[in-house]
């Protein structure tokens, strides 16, 4: 049967040339639907999430400061649990790895109100500067070498791998009749590269950013 | 419950440098299961197909030719009927496009006989090589510009996209505990490239293959 529903929503994405300036996603959205009875449900999702090329802590620790800055006016508890469930939703199972270092993922958030979960949603949503501008001022100009720029472009594979296979906005995107496939698949970076069997070298500066993407790390406490 | 099983093939994808020389791919593969009652099911599957990245007509009618004639030796309704399989299965449908101009390709294939079966397909992948390395051999020296260059990246983005969004044996086998990621995704071209709304020029060499792509021909009668 029908469903009437009402969706609305922002999203970006940033691939940076330079392979020392992280990519950043961010996507806040409302939902409404109304049921047969007349009852309308409504919820608020979205999250703020990082991909860096190379680990730099001091951007980590940066990036899920203001995170945790935006979520604790709120609720002590919504930092906590919305960044285990961005490392739990970034994740490319086949790899074994996530996306990139997360951030805050959430979803179905419908309490303790309509006007408060609001106001969570905007701080989260005025936090995305903050966390992100100073990182790109801060590398902006880093020269950088053909060695890490392909690097980056491996990474890349690996962002239009979860996109294409795991992330659910995608995958509901293409599925849907009549959607806008040049807005879906906008997420996708301009290049990408595979290599068979790559594998970077031990204790290299490629291997410490597979580490913490690997195993995720608490950057702030 | 456990089915037991055993399953083999071999799989090929070549993307060439040169955009005149297109991609391809073949797989052939042997599957059999032992049901409960102790009957073994067995079939074989597989297919040939080409990717361009432009249009070269006398390529496509060698390629397919070649193809119907290792088809016709056979049974006189296999080309027919793969030829169509083929052009159904390689669809990306958000896109509206098929990945390639096609070829041949089949499932389940268990009649006549496992004999008669397996002779027709050691007939199909004998016939690998005369369809595609005339082609490699014809093309390989022409020359290229870096527009050419960048369309075939863009192609290639399709490609991924057909491979990690539709492609069955790439999501069975992610889906798959313990699978060799990396056999699985050596199909991916070595670089691809996305770009919003990109849209060839009306009747340019990039218009005419995607016309080919969205409507598929008949290339031999």
């Amino acid at each position: 049967g029908k469903l009437p529903f009402c969706a609305m929503g922002v999203s970006s994405v940033i691939h940076p040339k330079n392979p020392h300036v992280p990519t950043m996603h961010f996507n806040y959205r409302y939902f409404e639907i109304e049921e047969a009875d007349g009852t309308v449900q409504w919820w608020f999702g979205g999250g703020t999430d990082l991909t860096p090329t190379y680990l730099n802590e001091e951007d980590a620790v940066h990036f899920h400061k203001t995170l945790k800055e935006a979520c604790d006016k709120h609720d002590l508890k919504l930092y906590p649990k919305y960044k285990k469930w961005c490392d739990d939703y970034f994740y490319i199972k086949h790899r074994g790895e996530r996306r990139g270092i997360g951030g805050i993922f959430f979803d179905d958030m419908d309490s303790p109100s309509k006007e408060e979960v609001f106001q969570f949603v905007k701080s989260c949503a005025k936090a995305v500067v903050p966390c992100y501008i100073p990182i790109v001022k801060k590398h902006c100009h880093d020269s950088f070498t053909p060695e890490e720029k392909l690097w980056q472009q491996l990474r890349r594979g690996r962002y239009v791998e979860f996109n294409l296979v795991y992330d659910r906005g995608t995958k509901f995107g293409l599925l849907t009749p009549g959607s806008r496939i040049e807005s879906i698949l906008m997420s996708l970076p301009l290049t990408a590269r595979w290599e068979y069997m790559h594998n970077p070298p031990e204790s290299s500066k490629e291997a410490e950013i597979l580490e913490v993407l690997r195993n995720p790390k608490d950057w702030v406490h």
